[in-house]
């Protein structure tokens, strides 16, 4: 746990987002976080918070209102553990300057991802990948370094299927994705696109889903992360829903279950010891339930804060062995809420030592 | 084509739902079909169609309007030929009590579909399935008999992996649904249930379309209709859209296309013969988009006058051969215009002779 | 304040409704009132909670889950208070019923709203009008009573107004609601008529806010409540929002305000003094934003937990005095969190001696 | 009408946003308008109108797809007739060099309207009005000239009071507008702003609707256009819908109408007599409903192919005289409708001499 009598600073790079603004509610009374910088593009840099942002959600502190908006660089951001909702764009260069700096980079973006020595980490279910960052740091010689968390969509996936890749071994997945439109940012996908509408495509998303499954539900050795044999194919969608991705998925495993043995696992599942009772930690992390028709985004997306995945339709498939259904939170539990818990379970655990702010 | 100087009399049973709107919507007009009847439950018989339906979508004719409902039965109900959109739990027994009497039925209920001596036909796809109609007269001694058609959602599917059947031979499919509100009748899904939501979810459907799907793709031999050996796997969900079916798939072949060799057969495909030219036949029967993007309910359901098939993404898939995605109308396609087009591939096939009014 | 040391028992009738589950969820926890029965119609009469009511909303706690429903009846339910969201068709009867019986009544229905002796009360715009009770009480010989709460498109109105009204005397009021599907409980509105639409009608509801208002802003001389004058024309459309009902209004005053001076008594309202600091109670009650595009309902309505009012957009009108835009959440303000206040609001002043239970 | 054998050769200015777009939409296949020319900012000049436009509704036609887009200056642009649906940020300058250029410009946006000489017209309600062309041809020394449609809400409300100004005299309107989203164009509203919500402002638009209505309901006595002495107070406000805007009115009248006597001059209107039997002229102009609910966008949108206007709930109003619900096709009969609409007027009363292309 957190033994330091003080709250680490912490700064949100890419703050006037709509991850930016998640990071900022998320964090309003955090216990173990301060937030004292928001950082984002130089359009918005020397601005106050408030003009610059346009808030999308929830009341705006004025603590948060009234802070200027600081360009992108160590230079002028000072805390040691930054959160990272900058496009992929940007975020290659900064997030690496960030970590050379010696800060602690927890990343929301792609660029990083799939790189060898940074882990892609979802707590709850591959917590101990961190253990990657000490490996990274001597690697590249960083005081810092950079922690990602993975696609809002296979963030979903990952955690349901987690359980059961643990007993059963999980070796084919296809996954169709009904998203919700938050996951787009803002102002994202425009009205007249999605009023009314489903558009079947999302740039670049199933590339995603399909790469960091096997990453996430991989092991790590002490050495490196080995990834999980398992062939994913994906169809993802644009829904018009606010917030919630939900997840059909037909699944096939070395070991097969029945769908009675898989509820069992599934409910019965704690996810990594570590995690649990961190703050923002979700108690449990699975929702099963029975009903026929859930899990629904407007009405499940808010359980456990935005943290906790919901699962219901657990039944055979004619095909591989199990069909179910998944939903959470893409900008909370799927982005500013996964980094995180990252950040507690790195400081829980002790693995800051080291950091320094400017 | 249709020979006869005059139009055939037809009468609609379940008029005042929504399905049974359509039917008046689509007949509107028609060159062979003159409706001159409607029916409906009893608790609507006696009352005029005007105060008996809270009619929908578009303009309701005044000569519609103005017709006394019907109770369903072939005493009260004149018209040889019957379009019905009755609910399953009344089709059975209706339906048959006008196949009996001499009247042809073609119904959108479930009840026959999957009885070995009844047509389930989209006519473009399997149009020679009708032959059964002869067998079906003479093994239940019935001057009329009933001719069924799919399942909305299966009927998308089916429509749009036919001409792939044919070259390469289905075997498995992958089909995740995403279904207009319409799917579900008036008054349907509650406001509250659906409005930025998706609800995973729709009772009885799945079975529906891993069931019929071989049927339609199957081979009548002139004596029987030999399913397709193609094996299923639906997760169905309701969206809020109001009119059109998307359904994601991923489809395994006895011989593996290429994306391009699919494309080349998709957009070559004219179906069956017999069909083309029809008052309601789509010309063509199949839409091949090449945006990443398409095809869009909202944007793609009236091709072809809603009797079009949009199909896009056409990709590999990791873990069958191909994706691809597929849309049409629930309602028109799926549904009344459906019925409507066998009614049409009967007269011009001229199936029809011994039918009789009462 | 509540002095006593135990809870109420309070009683839900029509719980299984919409609003009857807005009751159910609010008084979870509360600390005065313990639910301990439900009723509804005589269909779920004798099931389980759980098997009587398509739950909603949020999470159903398992000791409300397991009640058995039980009939309206003031033998069967035995609370000495009881919040009713019965429809209007059966609450007249019902709630004289109960309030014969020596219950007191807490009702959403329209029946008695503008009965002589019964309050219509929101409790910080008229919370004095309870004193109404005691005469109710005498003139009918009844132990119990009947407090009702205002339409829930007339509570944003009053609230809105009740400052202004209270400084330069409201005397004409042209309102124009955009009201959301919760509002029609449910099932409600089906989704085939309000997805993407507007509907510029809601039975009944214009005749409620042009006769409820004189009422709520009347003022009580200690026998009657003496209506305030004001013509009111109301114009009410439905929208495809969740929660939340928004309401243009142009405003003309026996005394004309400027904006600023209006701005300036809305923004220092503090309401009726005894309801500060009840357990529902807002603080504060009414909202003013600055933004040009507020209120909104989807980013304000959950505003003081669903129970503050908010306003925005107050400007110079061109033919009477004001124009301003005001929201509050149907469900909660307009109904059952406005029904549960106007009940701490007896309890803490001490006007429920005398109630008993079966 | 139009007696020349061949058709105008048009232009459109602005034609890759959402207006550009419909008057693509609406000149395809018009008998006597030809589309030669697609004109865009200079980020979109020189690529081809299929490159350079997100289309979104409906067919593109390979013909117009193929067409260079080209800079807007009557340089480049060759046809003698254009429309525009330039943005008012440039459309002030632009319009102005194509009137001069000897073009007739019939513009969509803001700049010109309220300017003395220039025409704002609904073609049947104030045709006459485009004798001020003359005019202004004269006044400014331009072979050309500019004539301009309303703002799409004010089009709904003036096309709705017309028939009850000319008998009735409207004196004051309280207008309470919910706007479409593609009122906004592309990308326009985002969805994260819209979706499930209503927002209660639209920039620049309630003074628009105050402004214009006057002017079009003034009357043109061969020198000047006196405006019509109205006052009006606007609210207006954007919805979830797709296109439509509807209109809630409280009028007062110098000669108090009855419900009864404004239903009936409503349903005779037949509007300036020079406009019927125009290409895009609706038959009839205004559809009066009897229904308690209508009219409402989704299903009264496309009525006279968008350029109809409908009404419903005509009743007494408590503060005015009465009240009344209009609804019109917002970028139809709002905007590019309504343009092509002028133009055929114009050509068809010959008052197009005189103009010349480059």
């Amino acid at each position: 746990m957190n033994t330091s009598a003080t709250r680490w600073p912490v700064a949100v790079l890419g703050a006037t987002g709509a991850v930016g603004q998640a990071f900022i509610r998320l964090l309003d009374g955090h216990p173990w976080f301060d937030l004292v910088e928001v950082a984002a593009s130089e359009r918005s840099a020397g601005k106050s918070y408030r003009d610059a942002a346009k808030w999308l959600e929830g009341p705006l502190r004025a603590s948060v209102a009234g802070l200027t908006v600081k360009a992108c660089t160590p230079d002028e951001v000072m805390a040691p553990i930054v959160f990272s909702a900058l496009d992929s764009g940007v975020a290659g260069e900064v997030e690496a300057a960030f970590a050379k700096a010696g800060r602690l980079v927890l990343s929301n973006a792609k660029n990083y991802r799939m790189v060898a020595d940074v882990p892609l980490v979802i707590p709850e279910v591959n917590g101990d990948h961190l253990g990657m960052l000490a490996q990274q740091r001597a690697l590249r010689g960083w005081a810092g370094g950079i922690v990602t968390n993975a696609n809002c969509a296979t963030t979903v996936i990952a955690a349901a299927l987690a359980p059961l890749h643990e007993r059963f071994q999980v070796t084919k997945v296809f996954a169709t994705t009904m998203q919700a439109v938050s996951g787009a940012g803002y102002p994202g996908v425009p009205s007249l696109d999605i009023l009314g509408n489903v558009i079947p495509y999302i740039g670049d998303e199933e590339p995603k889903i399909e790469t960091e499954l096997g990453k996430l539900l991989g092991r790590y050795d002490g050495q490196q992360i080995v990834p999980a044999d398992i062939v994913v194919s994906a169809h993802a969608n644009r829904v018009p829903v606010e917030h919630g991705h939900t997840v059909c998925l037909s699944v096939g495993f070395a070991t097969k279950p029945t769908p009675e043995q898989a509820l069992e696992v599934l409910r019965a599942w704690r996810g990594v010891e570590a995690v649990r009772g961190l703050p923002s930690a979700p108690e449990p992390a699975l929702i099963i339930r029975d009903e026929a028709d859930r899990p629904q985004p407007r009405r499940d997306v808010n359980e456990g804060r935005g943290m906790a995945t919901t699962i219901g339709r657990v039944r055979a498939d004619h095909l591989f062995d199990l069909r179910l259904v998944a939903m959470s939170h893409n900008v909370v539990r799927g982005a500013a809420g996964g980094s995180i818990l990252n950040a507690e379970l790195l400081v829980s655990t002790g693995q800051l030592a080291g950091l320094r702010g400017s």
